[in-house]
């Protein structure tokens, strides 16, 4: 994995980038010794990105204190149900998206095949199934077109699951444009066109991030896209309320897409939580289950039988029968065996994948060269799957099975070819199917020509620029070749019944899945709570867990691989285990400009102003004007504060001079929030600049703070745990020397041989 | 609930006792007006306890960091795999604790009903059934004392469930000899002789505290009541590394009591972690798989059927046909419906046991008394079930049952007393029998009568000075109600098929047991794993928040309020949400005893040594002989550090003198945990008493700190999501003004009509 290396990759992108940093760098090099990263790719349009970091800590203020204060315990009730009710609505929306797409996805899909198998059977008897083939090539590549152009030319950052990206958004960064309404339009149609294009890839994984998209929108009342605020929960205009909503919109996305409301929870807390809070996991809880509730609901009446709640999710792995299909001790060496091999499997899977990003990265950066790209895989798809169909003499009887879109083909009258069921579906029934299609209705041969070219097309196909998951995918090759383990199990062992290769389907699945996606605890609930059974539990965990590790050994997590290819700053649960030689003092960016407690206008303008730095947290420290040394420490303020009290003219002796001045209140903050003005868009009058501004009341007077000897495990543990944004380093008299960002703790990781520092965008 | 008050119990029994609090006091009250909890107990006895707050910060000193840093890559790696490995033991050895009871318990019973009922079969035609009576009230009065005795003479701290003291250990607060081997054994012996005694208890609850203890035990390589030390694991010896492992231990208890293992890690997370942390979680996923999974393979093989594993469990729900008994939405009013019901029965159960509990704290204190309400109890529960059994003349045809024990009594041959299921049974199949048991098993006033009787005698046990749990009685009663609840609706709507009884005992249960315990995620998890079906996770779901919003509405939970009558200082989620109001300047203990770095040992025996004072950590200053004033803030030393150094006598003149001087290493702290020895057992001589002592090394240089202005909601959060125990807070120059300890913060409460104070006992 060697990759062209700049040394300018190695140099610190801080945050403070127009301070001085060769001593400190030096000072750390002497000191400790720390390898340098010889395989993260160095990207100079990645690096130049800019993300925003979240701020967890709640940036309280005078103005949000006496608003507090303020606010009853009966008010605080009505908050505490205005939480509820759009955990509600986050849950209902989420239920009524997945609805929309799943019934889409069905007509057209089915409208599709259709089409194809009429025109299939009517050219088998008499020849031209090139014809055929082109019928679908060209349908499959105009879709997944329309699809590709949509998210490269309108929201590139629909692309992909997105769960990626919302992990992002949990830990605290946030990507331009996640959460926004237009992102999930784009997601949506996205979803549907590519799998009606027949890629490879599954409508699951997009759920989350439409979740999370609906759960931003609701809980802030407003939609800034469609210039329109509804005056309502203005109280949780800010980050740490909005993040709260966003894992739960995870979470009910989760849920509406694999029936599994525990799952969804688990996997908004293992994804993104660091600080676990009993009501707002129930909170979670809540929308999870009402979005699952509301799918149900509606898909039931839909499908005609409208009281019996049979469609608990987008994918439901069907009836799993523990009496028939129960395990013994025996088995569970098998089991782990088959982790190994999905370890394995998916290491091989992201370590392709990865080589693919840096290529794309390198070459296929321009939008149309990205449709042309989608176009191609649509085409290529189709053809493999025709051209195994067309190879495969693998017939099976029509009666008894549940096969969707029976393709006859080169079969004698009521037998349908077997392949076509793997490939002449969308991939959600192909797995179902394997898991319970009764034994013999696949050959070993189809099976594993599916697998291995399912395998290919799946890893080239996540990462194109349309909108899809990689979950469905990764199940069905597990499904494939776990089946065909179980054929083969089944074979050598004269046909025991044990051996029901559907069982088999099923491990292999959650081991494929697990050695791509590295998920252990969130993932073998979902997968109980997908197979409605909780019989399998154990062996899912144990297949899961040897997944995980196996595929740890050898490479990451596919969506860690890719927030790493974005240089997203992510903070992982801990510190590196060797960083105890770091302290504060060598990871600060240092020196940090400091604002007086009362400050000139004009100093702060041009402060902000400074486009050479790219602060967006000041310490506030004592006025006191007869001495230029650093004083200490008296409060922390923002950048987007900031520019609100300038938008105001909050100005001392404006102040002074007219009375009718009105006097700045929480709700200026929070109209402001998430998007605030750039300081350019502010006029500041020469008279103005001259004026003082008082920041005592605006700024936090009480900023969370580490001495410079806290070694980095420490202040990692802190800036962790509470969500941090600033944390401001003091010396002994409380003065001070730096400031740690998100990004001084991101940058340092676990290589093979010793601590690595890395590139990483800026925020 | 108006109970008497002193005014002392008002006063802040502050750990720094000796300071004068006056003034601090006054300001508080003129500055904020509170109100005085009027419903709180005041019990000399128990504020005079004293607990031990547990300290999650690492406590990183000089030591630790040196040992960190030499630590390699490699030596972590093995570090993690010892924490697999006694994860794995962990399970294992509480899976096995779990089979050891379910054998014994099954064994003993068995023996006991067979007698009894041969005894009734015996009478019954003959007259004279009042012997009968009489042997059975004696038999279970005589097992009960036995488990009484044990509990109230040997170790008092194993009566009830234990999941209070777990709740506390989880929240950092150590209830003297909890996680004690003799515990163990006193636990285990306790509820076998509770349940073979036919009181209305569980197996279950005790299984958690079992699973904590030997979590405890086996992280820290050694027993202290066997002094052994196996020197292994010493790395662990500290309360961070074991609060882990005893999390693990709890899940591990719960997955063996219920066959749940996510409910259990989800048990775990929801009373215990702050800090949600994926790598920990693994490891008690593992540990809870590791349990069921043991228990599951040994009590298989010991009931004949090796290697099917069917027995994931102590209790098991047994099979739910999801088709038989599926819901459909038109059930759902009737679930919430249930819901209120189990939180009103919930909350007067609760509200009655408070009342016996403060009846019993105030006279039933000496432990002969305690054995004498034991053995009472066990009669009174023989005597009522033997008079209910008597009369009821409910008869069903013994054909197609499942009874264990039918007892015939005054039925027809072939018949046997419906009642006689309820009663004379251990608990845990009667709740089996409840659900399953087809329609028309019980008639509706056998279970009115059952709900009744067994509701009072369930709420007169727990509480008792026996080992024994109330997750069973609870599901009993509330699946004996659910169950009159689907009769009567199946008759309402003319025996309509989907209102079978077995489902809404199911509802009942769960309603009950929501209602008295009030815990959501975790519950309907583990009801969910315990019916092996995840279709009910949704009406579960309904049905235990419901029962929590309306139980909360009237009284705290069980475990809540039995933690709060202990006036243990327990954490919550949150600070109180009208307590913005309230800085750390008015929470915090001051003035503080603080330490020079280099300090004269005579200073710091008779600091320790000052029995009116209670100091854990002193707050290290710089030493500076000229100035009386208090200066800068430079590290936090632990009394327990000082002890150990005034142990070894490390004083710094001393070292002068003689070369052979032994340098004091990490390992020697780690030896003394966590029972340092007093203060009066360490000699210092005269001469020793002028030597210096150099605390450089061994504070933590870079405690956490808080500026005097922080909000109490902020203080909150910081102390409780790094599980801290001492918070040093400073002024503008870093100077140290107070110190805020677990106490603190955990006196607040919000009451019906504002803040209130608790008193609190000591630690």
């Amino acid at each position: 994995m060697s990759l062209e290396l700049t040394p300018s990759s190695f140099l610190r992108i801080g945050q403070l980038s127009n301070v001085d940093l060769n001593e400190d760098i030096h000072e750390l090099e002497t000191e400790v010794p720390r390898q340098r990263p010889n395989e993260i790719p160095h990207n100079e349009k990645l690096l130049s990105l800019k993300y925003e970091s979240l701020d967890y800590d709640n940036s309280e203020n005078q103005l949000f204190l006496e608003e507090e204060r303020r606010i009853n315990h009966a008010a605080f009730r009505t908050v505490e149900i205005k939480r509820w009710v759009i955990c509600a609505m986050i849950g209902i929306l989420t239920g009524l998206v997945a609805c929309f797409i799943d019934i889409v996805v069905e007509n057209l899909a089915g409208l599709k095949y259709r089409v194809v198998k009429d025109n299939i059977d009517k050219f088998t008897a008499k020849g031209g199934l090139s014809f055929s083939l082109l019928l679908w090539a060209t349908l499959n590549a105009s879709v997944v077109m329309v699809g590709s152009l949509i998210v490269a030319f309108i929201e590139p950052v629909a692309a992909g699951s997105g769960i990626p990206q919302i992990k992002c958004y949990l830990n605290g960064v946030k990507i331009p444009h996640v959460v926004r309404l237009k992102t999930l339009v784009i997601k949506v149609c996205g979803v549907i066109l590519s799998v009606v294009g027949g890629l490879a890839v599954g409508k699951e994984g997009p759920m989350i991030h439409s979740g999370s998209v609906i759960a931003a929108g609701i809980s802030q009342g407003r939609s800034t896209s469609l210039k329109r605020d509804f005056k309502i929960f203005e109280y949780f205009r800010r980050d740490t309320e909005k993040r709260d909503f966003v894992s739960a919109g995870a979470a009910a996305g989760v849920s509406a897409a694999f029936g599994a409301p525990v799952g969804g929870v688990l996997f908004s807390l293992e994804e993104g939580a660091s600080f676990w809070n009993q009501f707002l996991t129930w909170r979670i809880f809540f929308a999870s289950m009402i979005s699952t509730f509301t799918l149900n609901s509606v898909l039931s009446v839909y499908h005609g039988n409208a009281w019996d709640l049979s469609s608990p999710g987008l994918i439901n792995f069907g009836r799993f029968d523990s009496e028939k299909m129960g395990y013994t001790i025996q088995e569970i060496p098998i089991f782990i065996f088959m982790g190994v091999v999905g370890g394995i499997l998916g290491a091989l899977f992201n370590a392709l994948n990865y080589w693919l990003t840096m290529f794309r990265i390198r070459y296929i950066h321009r939008p149309c060269l990205q449709v042309v790209e989608a176009m191609l895989v649509a085409a290529v798809t189709a053809t493999v799957g025709f051209v195994m169909i067309y190879c495969s003499r693998d017939c099976q009887p029509i009666q008894g099975s549940s096969v969707a879109y029976p393709l006859q083909l080169f079969c004698a009258d009521g037998e349908y070819n077997s392949m076509a069921t793997a490939f002449f579906n969308t991939p959600e029934k192909s797995v179902v199917n394997l898991f319970h299609d009764p034994p013999g209705s696949y050959n070993p041969m189809t099976l594993g020509m599916f697998t291995l070219m399912y395998f290919f097309l799946a890893c080239w196909t996540y990462g194109l620029t349309v909108s899809a998951g990689v979950f469905i995918p990764s199940l069905l090759i597990g499904a494939a070749w776990g089946r065909l383990f179980g054929i083969s199990l089944s074979y050598l062992t004269r046909g025991s019944i044990w051996a029901d290769p559907g069982k088999y389907a099923l491990m292999g699945a959650a081991a494929q899945l697990g050695g791509i996606v590295r998920m252990t605890l969130s993932l073998t609930v979902i997968m109980m709570e997908a197979t409605g059974n909780v019989t399998y539990g154990f062996p899912i965990m144990l297949v899961l867990m040897t997944a995980k590790i196996v595929g740890d050994y050898f490479v990451e997590g596919l969506y860690d691989m890719h927030i790493q290819l974005q240089s997203v700053p992510f903070l992982h649960w801990e510190a590196p285990v060797t960083s105890h030689s770091l302290t504060a003092r060598e990871v600060m960016s240092t020196p940090v400009t400091c604002l007086r407690r009362i400050e000139r206008v004009g100093t702060v303008v041009d402060i902000l102003s400074d486009t050479s730095s790219n602060h967006n947290g000041f310490p506030v420290v004592e006025s006191n004007p007869d001495t230029t040394q650093v004083a200490g420490l008296r409060g922390l303020i923002l950048r987007s504060q900031l520019i609100v009290l300038l938008k105001h003219k909050v100005f001392v002796e404006r102040a002074n001079r007219s009375l009718v001045q009105r006097r700045l209140k929480l709700k200026d903050f929070r109209d402001a929030y998430p998007r605030f003005p750039p300081i350019q868009s502010i006029h500041v009058s020469q008279d103005e600049r001259e004026c003082m501004i008082d920041l005592s009341e605006f700024m936090n007077p009480s900023p969370y703070t580490v001495p410079q000897e806290a070694s980095l495990p420490r202040v990692f543990k802190l800036f962790r745990a509470l969500g941090l944004r600033h944390l401001v380093v003091v010396d002994n008299r409380n003065e001070v020397v730096g400031m740690v960002t998100r990004k001084d703790l991101a940058r340092y990781r676990l290589g093979k041989e010793g601590l690595e520092e890395l590139s990483l965008a800026q925020t």
